[in-house]
Order: structure tokens, then C-alpha cells, then sequence
């Protein structure tokens, strides 16, 4: 291709989670084609091995790259955590987590000096958060939470209510002993279910606390590394290319996949892996 | 090996969940000598496509007769569904499921000819459970709801208080307006849940409701087999070898595997497929 501007931007992750960071790249880069690959033959990534999610994550993204990607999103915290630094190392296009650019926010944002984190089994174990965060300050203190049943509620859409609110009140009690005022949505689930986090937090903890969601800090640098390395797209009167890959489909997918990029996902491609 | 017998059995699920199956086989069987794998790099099998299913189902029961399996239980309910009877076409060893000893125990159960069946939603999808039942009396009615909150509640170890019955309320309602007496747990992990399920059921119904297990049922229909075939173990004075396979390990599998098979599992391996 001649300008490699025009060339798509990767994004993957363990299934659909990764959507609602695709969305945010979709909103603040409009004119950016991408290929967003969706692991379902072998979600969750959450409860692997470091090794097998490595393996999954260069797999895909060497597929993403002999497709043309210019860059690549990694828009699954369990694979940000495992194989970030592994695909930086080994890929000759730039590589972004979700993790690096949320910590910095949170950073930015906390006025306490404390940072809460709720993410995965997997990401929680790989203190992936802890060491992003101690880069950039290790002075701050940063306490994680696993919440293995906010996925399958996200997937189920039981997103408000009463049994949200429990859940939640379950996984963030702990929360009461911190002094964090920033939370860290670190699973790429989590942003369905921001509104009922939000409200426990706060009632927990006693106080404001910022929930960020790391798709709007991910989908910020992506547009600043594209810049600097000249890699942005030029517009034209065609809309972008977006394609939508899964390793595994089945009929819900469409209807699960538009509720977490928030628009109608149609022509859902099969590819095998 | 001289006696067909003293070959193991062949046990898999897509995950821990198959282990409260095995559990039930060792307690009816305890002379004879089993491998069980759990495809973990894989979990779960409940929102695949059939033919991933199949795939991952074929894999792991050829690697099972490569290991000199002389039965194989797919102690799965969404395998059962979609590859039982592939598998049974293409292996020369006897192959059970459990579905079919489940429907058959419910059919000879229900007084009021109307059977609740509760699982995934591939095993609710496929209508295997509807299929059995009719292979025994199609007169029968069946209605099935998919829980997919039920893994990950089991799997978190939830298994009593608010949450976990506010969530069996959200899924069992439905039954209210029907007249079954007989529920059966169509998912390995859902006898962890059996005492809330059942106090729930029977509110909603305000009747006594039979809850199966259908490891109960497939141990014994197991016993009959080996039984029929000339497979039964000769009773030696050593234990029977007792194997756990794992596709992915990881630190939290022993108690995990532990909490489902009701006894310590050591020495988990990890096996690569």
C-alpha cells in the first residue's frame, strides 16, 4: 500500500468485551479503518496461564499483521497483563495495552495518592496495574479486587437492579478500609456496568471517586502514537473499512456484539485460528 | 494389557465442572481406575458453536483411547449435546453421555408427565434434553431455561445466601406457570447450587419438585455398561490409579478441582492438546 496510513489499525480481544474500546477508537479516530478480532473459541482469557494467553495474543496479532494493521490494540486486560510486552518486543509496529494508559489517568487523576483496580482473576494476579502504576509514581498505593461475576452479568445485560447491586456491593465492600478516590475499570466488560459501580463505590467508600474506564484513555494515546509515527489515516469520501473477526460464532453474537460497541454490528466474519 | 478391564475410563468435561461427575462414578465404582481431563484452556464449551464443540470433543476423546481408555464419559452437557453421538459413531469403545441416563431418570420420575430442565445456553439451544426425553416417551413435555450465572456462582463458591438465591429466582420464575415435578440440573456445576435451586424451585412451583443430578444417573448406567461389556476392573489390593488432566493450569485449579470432585485432587498435570 502506498500510504501506510491507509492500512487498518488491529484491535483484539478474548471475545466481545473488547468492543467497548473499539467503540471509543471508532468515536475519537472516525476516519481510522480497523479489524477487531474477538477470540470466542477460546474466551475467557481471565482465568489462563501467562503462557497460553501469550500464546493466543501472538497468534492473533500475527494474524492482524499479515492483514496489514499499522498498530495494535490490546483491548483484553488479561492479555495487556501477559503478552503486551512479549508483542512489543517481537512486532515491528507499535503495540498498545489498555493498562498503561488507564494507570497514567488514574496517576493524573487521584488526589489521595491511592487507586483502586477491579479487573479479572488473571489481571488482578499479574499486579499488571500495581507495576504500570509504580512507573509512573511509585509513591501511590494501589489496592486490586477480582469480580469474576461482573462478566457473565455484562453478557447477560443484567446490568442494574438488584442483583447488580449486590454483586457489587460484594466485590467492592473491601473497598470501605482504602482511601482510594480513583477506580480503574480494568476489564473491558466493566464499562456496561460503570452506572451501578459508581453508585457502591461511592456508598462504600463514603465519598466522590473518579471510575475510569481505560477504552477513553487507550483510544486517546492510540490517536497520539498514530500522529507521531505519521500513521494516521488520510480522510476520504469513503467511510473507513471496519471488519469484525471471531473465532467462533454463534447467533447471539450479533445482538451481544451491538450492545457492547453500542451500534449494530452486522457482517460478523468466521475466521480460524 | 491382558484384561480389557484393567484399562482406565475416559472421563472429560470442558472444564472442573465434569469432576462432580467423576466424583459419583468413584463413589459407585471405587475399584475402577479413571483419567479425567478438563479442557481448561478451552472453558467454556457453553457458548461455542457445535462445530468447535465437536472439534475440542473429538480431540480430547481420541487422546483419552490414545491413553487406553476403555470407556469414555463425556461428563459435559453441552458436549453430550452437540458431539455424544459423533463420538459414538467414530470411537470402537462405548461412549455415554450425560443426558440420556438424566432424561431417562426424569421420564420414570414425573408423575404429572412434565419435566424442568436447567443448563447452558448451548445444552438449552441444542434440545438435546427435549430429543432424549421424546426417545422415551413423547408425550412428555419439556421446558428448558438456559443460567448462565450458575457457572461462575459455583465457581466463586456463592452457593447459598441473597445473591445466589436472588439469582435462581431471576432464572427459575418461569416455571411457576408450568406444572412439572421433576427439574433436572442439565450442568455439571449446577449440584454445587442443588439446595438453593431446590428451595427456590419449589416456592416459585409451591409444589415438591424432584431435583436430578445426572451424575447420579450416569454412574450407574456406567456400572450397567462396563458391566454388559465385560469392561468391569478385576478388584486388586493397590487403588485404582486416579488421574487429573488439565489443558491449562493455573494456581487456583487445586482448590477449585478440589471444591468439585469433594475430596483433595493432587498432582493436577497439564497436558497439551
Amino acid at each position: 500500500m502506498s500510504n501506510p496510513g491507509a492500512r487498518p489499525i488491529g484491535i483484539f480481544d478474548s471475545g466481545v468485551g473488547g468492543l467497548t474500546v473499539a467503540r471509543k477508537i471508532h468515536d475519537r479516530l472516525p476516519d481510522e479503518p480497523f479489524i477487531y478480532l474477538g477470540d470466542t473459541a477460546r474466551v475467557p482469557y481471565g482465568n489462563k496461564s501467562p503462557a497460553t494467553v501469550q500464546r493466543y495474543s501472538e497468534n492473533i496479532a500475527r494474524l492482524l499483521c499479515d492483514n496489514g494493521a499499522k498498530a495494535i490494540v490490546v483491548a483484553c486486560n488479561t492479555a495487556s497483563a501477559y503478552a503486551r510486552e512479549y508483542l512489543r518486543d517481537t512486532l515491528d509496529v507499535p503495540v498498545l495495552s489498555v493498562i498503561e494508559p488507564a494507570a497514567e489517568d488514574a496517576v493524573r487523576t487521584t488526589r489521595q495518592g491511592s487507586i483502586g483496580v477491579i479487573g479479572t482473576l488473571g489481571t488482578v494476579k499479574s499486579g499488571a496495574y500495581e507495576r504500570a502504576v509504580a512507573e509512573y509514581d511509585p509513591s501511590i498505593r494501589v489496592v486490586s479486587r477480582a469480580c469474576p461475576l461482573f462478566v457473565p452479568l455484562a453478557e447477560e445485560g443484567w446490568t442494574e437492579g438488584d442483583i447488580a447491586r449486590q454483586i457489587a456491593r460484594r466485590y467492592l465492600d473491601g473497598f470501605a478500609e482504602t482511601d482510594i478516590d480513583v477506580l480503574i475499570l480494568g476489564c473491558t466488560h466493566y464499562p456496561l456496568l460503570a452506572p451501578v459501580i459508581t453508585e457502591v463505590i461511592e456508598e462504600v467508600t463514603g465519598r466522590k471517586i473518579a471510575v475510569l474506564d481505560s477504552a477513553e484513555a487507550t483510544s486517546r494515546r492510540l490517536a497520539a502514537v498514530l500522529s507521531e509515527q505519521s500513521l494516521v489515516c488520510p480522510t476520504t469520501a469513503v467511510a473507513p473499512s471496519r471488519r469484525f473477526w471471531v473465532t467462533d460464532i454463534s447467533d447471539s453474537y450479533v445482538e451481544l456484539c451491538s450492545r457492547f460497541f453500542q451500534a449494530p454490528v452486522k457482517d460478523i466474519v468466521h475466521v480460524d485460528l
